[in-house]
């Protein structure tokens, strides 16, 4: 029997993480301070450790993964390769497809890759708590779980409407140990300010990320921590597409495209990098990989954004990053998948995408929901609404490869599965789910509030 | 870095489920009849394809896994069995403590091992639908599954209180294509009759199963599916046992103790069985593995239970069995494990406890999660409450280790993850969760009600 699971031994488990960084054609454009010049490490040495700070700069090809941490990803990576044989039958495509399963960890995606760096970092520089936001949940939980493996206390700011709507991914987070509260909270200046002018504001991420900061910053033993967009987090998630790379050897097949979400640009980064390293370095047997990253079409960064320097959160108190931005103040509409709600793309998956380096494509909601479901049917597995928008941008490439009969190899990123988005499946179901328009106008209005810079 | 997860490749899925009858040192008690004679597969055949009916009876000790059954194990099988190092160390036990980890299934669970092959051998006899019922939606979900991936269709009859509670169980039912209605529904006259004197019946498990059983008795083209109990429920789990010995040959190391939960008692068999066989044959190198069957204190149908013939279900539909039996109408407290609150435990269970070759233990709910806790605390995984028992059963025998200074190896079957049931972890962290007494009057009263046989 034909096996369809590439699982590498724990000993492949990467020893060292990829820098992008030594492979682009220019150096990455630097963060800029309120001063409109590079931002330094010292400045931003208030919320993150020195060792981040250095990773977040550096232009050295390979990183050593410390061995603390590679121990704590051995609870679950190598995360398997899967050959999705089932799927192709469904779709009676010439195509082969795979998909990389990140919801294998604990916490059930690809977050803890960077969460548990982040906080042996910590650990290592003496910081005793991380605070840090969460959404809908994922990366609350992965923090939680990471601030657990290494002893470290972990400070979870949950918007409030999620905190309501969403206890069980905030039980969760409990049950590794950290504190969850509502945001805005009475524990910092910004949340009592917020409640001051409207005892029910419901909150939202930059107010979310705005008392984290506070926080971090106001005490020394306490650090931040940020879950996707930073170079650093995309560094740590390159062990995705490494395991992938040893992985296709074993299969003895090699991707001729890869999709994976993109709204921070973590995942994206943490399966496409490596493989800019082989592009950069003309392809393998002269084969170049294709690279996509699939935006949700109500919040285009890439495909609809402008390449500008941009605040990295709502609110304005990040250094400036040159980004894909549909403006810092830009609020998405209010798809399912909340992981990529997200106003701008990782500086260095813009700065790639800028150069041509990489693709994009945005797709509408209703098509993602139908492709998870499908998958769901022949894989079993029932994926994250971020994931079923690479699994819609390969369904679709493997249905192309059909009508022209092109055996295509195709590689699809799942970060996630879909256990605490049953709600969002349940309205799909009903019929309750819209496709939001593309929201021109509301893009071209906070592209006017871009920040002045030089 | 060494592995800490042993990883069989898919070429060693097992090709032959073990039938612990033929090990057995007496024939398994058949079930009776209502005319008090052996039941005969012609009378099940109404409900139970004659494959099934088959396996049910059967006295052979190996049976071949059919190769569509072992394609479809192919998308989460074989599962992995882990170290649990951390947990190891946090306890300061000289023990070395495994587990399998049957939480990988796209389910959730070890449910859907007997599910896939039941499907399977239903849609050999042609039969178009099965119908089934489900608690807490552990069961319902891997027959959605199973049904999903050979093109059968799937009834579910769902406990209405855990319809309104657990509607994410029922999504994922429904991802899966199945048709789930609240029971007692309008579907049958068992619902009907239920529903006329009084339409707030907050359904049960026995009410359920009757409404399941009733519409696969009265259409040629439908079947029914049971998830536990029977032989060819506990014959079809013995996959995670026959894996574990190959991991442990991987491993270098053999179990000294396993440790299982035990409700209906198919997770136990499933783990314990396979070593049944060595022990029969004088033990490996002359070491015989301790089986413990860990139950609730609440429902402590091994320990505190009569050997007697009864019925399966609580309105005494089914055939008699012989089996440790706290009495059919027992009702048992409502533990937040649903899937151990089971009157009885599996004949083949029973008979084996009966003579004296496998051992059981029953511990209080509060203890559970303190174990769930501790294990998700060290290796990430939040277990489900029923896997708790059997982790509870682990890290006691660990602890003791580490008094006597014993380094015995100890196998644990986690046999769900707790994503479901983060209610439950919440009420435990809230304080909100309860001991209960062991319920001795209801089990002397339920006791009186055992069928007279013979």
């Amino acid at each position: 029997m034909e096996s369809l699971r590439f699982v590498l031994p724990q000993s492949e488990i990467p020893t060292h993480w990829y820098n992008v960084v030594a492979d682009m054609p220019n150096a990455p454009m630097p963060p800029l301070g309120p001063d409109g010049k590079p931002a330094t490490p010292e400045q931003m040495s208030a919320i993150f450790p020195m060792a981040i700070l250095e990773q977040e700069m550096s232009a050295e090809r390979w990183i050593p993964i410390p061995q603390p941490v590679r121990e704590i990803y051995r609870l679950w990576r190598p995360s398997p390769l899967i050959r999705a044989a089932r799927l192709e039958e469904m779709l009676g495509t010439p195509a082969r497809i795979y998909y990389k399963n990140e919801s294998v960890s604990p916490a059930g995606s690809h977050k803890p890759n960077t969460a548990i760096a982040q906080a042996y970092y910590n650990k290592q520089a003496g910081i005793k708590r991380i605070t840090t936001e969460t959404g809908a949940g994922q990366w609350g939980c992965s923090m939680a779980l990471a601030g657990q493996m290494f002893g470290i206390d972990v400070r979870v700011y949950m918007v409030k409407v999620s905190y309501n709507q969403k206890p069980y991914r905030r039980s969760m987070m409990q049950t590794w140990g950290a504190e969850v509260f509502a945001s805005p909270s009475e524990m910092t200046q910004t949340g009592r300010a917020a409640l001051a002018a409207d005892a029910n504001n419901q909150g939202s991420l930059g107010l979310a990320i705005s008392e984290a900061v506070e926080e971090a910053a106001s005490r020394a033993d306490t650090n931040y921590a940020l879950g996707s967009v930073l170079n650093h987090v995309a560094l740590h998630q390159t062990v995705i597409g490494l395991e992938a790379k040893k992985q296709f050897e074993m299969a003895g097949d090699w991707p001729d495209v890869i999709f994976a979400p993109c709204g921070g640009g973590s995942s994206f980064a943490g399966i496409a990098f490596p493989f800019v390293a082989d592009n950069a370095a003309g392809g393998r047997n002269g084969k170049l990989v294709q690279l996509v990253a699939v935006e949700p079409a109500s919040c285009p960064s890439l495909t609809k954004g402008q390449y500008a320097y941009d605040f990295g959160d709502s609110s304005g108190f990040t250094p400036l990053m040159k980004m894909f931005t549909l403006g810092h103040d830009f609020m998405p509409p209010g798809i399912h998948a909340g992981g990529l709600r997200y106003h701008g793309a990782s500086p260095l998956v813009s700065q790639l995408y800028h150069e041509g380096l990489i693709e994009a494509i945005a797709v509408p909601q209703l098509a993602t929901f139908e492709a998870g479901v499908m998958f769901a049917h022949a894989e079993g597995l029932i994926p994250a609404p971020e994931s079923c928008h690479a699994i819609r941008g390969g369904i679709d490439e493997a249905l192309r490869c059909k009508a022209t009969g092109e055996a295509r190899t195709i590689l699809i990123n799942v970060t996630g599965h879909g256990y605490f988005d049953m709600g969002s499946y349940d309205r799909y179901f009903a019929g309750e789910l819209e496709d939001f328009e593309y929201p021109e106008a509301a893009i071209k209005e906070s592209l006017t509030h871009l920040p002045h810079v030089g």
